[in-house]
């Protein structure tokens, strides 16, 4: 049995507190929702903030919503050297000990101290294609990608849950070099 | 036996023609060897050229000398994305049919009509490398880089020649995805 799986490229974005969403946009803000985005309640918000690293920024990173219990930054390591910061590759939410950044929105401006991460690659299992492949929460996988750059990745942490919708997440250095595209199917080999 | 090669990773870089350095160096001109590559023979040149695209500009793009039949530009997809030039995953020397882009130097602009290409992936072998190895000239290699966000390259060409060291060449987005660094040891799977 294919194992296949859709792949979704994630640029750089952020997620953010409520508390950090009412300094960078004012008290009492709600984001927009722009666009949802392949989890259920996921979405890609209208609001952006800059992003502000010693060596460089980025005047418009795209928010993504809904608000999260911790401010978290992700970005590939091409993004990572442009700013000038050195995050380590995390599993989304695992922010301990991470470097922060400054982020400055219309009504405010934040130090985070910490939440930038290099977002580890991972597959979002619905519970009922987990069961079906017999794939566990946490379990690390290979998965290849095919085309003129293929690649098999290592240690693609799957993340299995009822509130999640079948896809695979890299960011655009993953996908620049290996050619995958958001839609592209990727296979899972074990 | 594991079948262990050294990576080089290599950055955005140029080979020019002697007719282009003439035109962009002032006639006559000889570049001048800055530092040795891993390739005998091969050198980086302390002079640099500005690449100039539709949506951007690299200022300094190191040239690698000696001089060759064709200028060539190398990119990854990530500077091809910054400069608005879509240039084909090619072999080196393999510029038929690849888009051009200007070139600017303290003496003079050349409008590369063809040239620009993001490298594929490939390994150089000494000729007594690849016979130990039973590898031949233009073979596809699965070739495997270990760490945190290990993975396995498909497709890299084997080029093999009594002039080649041993050496891997992946570029920037291949290393920032791979996790890479130049020195580290991958392995030739089949």
């Amino acid at each position: 049995m294919m194992k296949q799986v859709p792949v979704g490229v994630s640029a750089r974005h952020i997620h953010l507190s409520k508390e950090h969403i009412a300094v960078l946009f004012g008290e009492g803000y709600e984001l927009n929702e722009m666009k949802a985005l392949s989890q259920p309640g996921q979405y890609a918000a209208a609001e952006t903030v800059a992003v502000i690293g010693t060596k460089g920024k980025f005047d418009k990173v795209r928010i993504l919503g809904p608000a999260r219990g911790a401010t978290q930054l992700e970005v590939s390591r091409t993004d990572a050297f442009a700013l000038g910061v050195n995050p380590p590759v995390r599993e989304s939410g695992n922010i301990q000990g991470t470097p922060g950044i400054k982020l400055i929105g219309p009504a405010g401006e934040v130090e985070m101290a910490e939440g930038v991460i290099i977002a580890a690659r991972h597959i979002h299992f619905h519970t009922s294609d987990a069961a079906k492949w017999g794939i566990n929460d946490k379990q690390l996988l290979r998965v290849r990608v095919g085309g003129e750059r293929g690649l098999t990745f290592d240690h693609v942490v799957a993340r299995v849950s009822d509130s999640y919708a079948l896809d695979m997440h890299i960011d655009t250095d993953e996908a620049n070099a290996s050619g995958a595209k958001t839609g592209d199917l990727a296979e899972i080999i074990d």
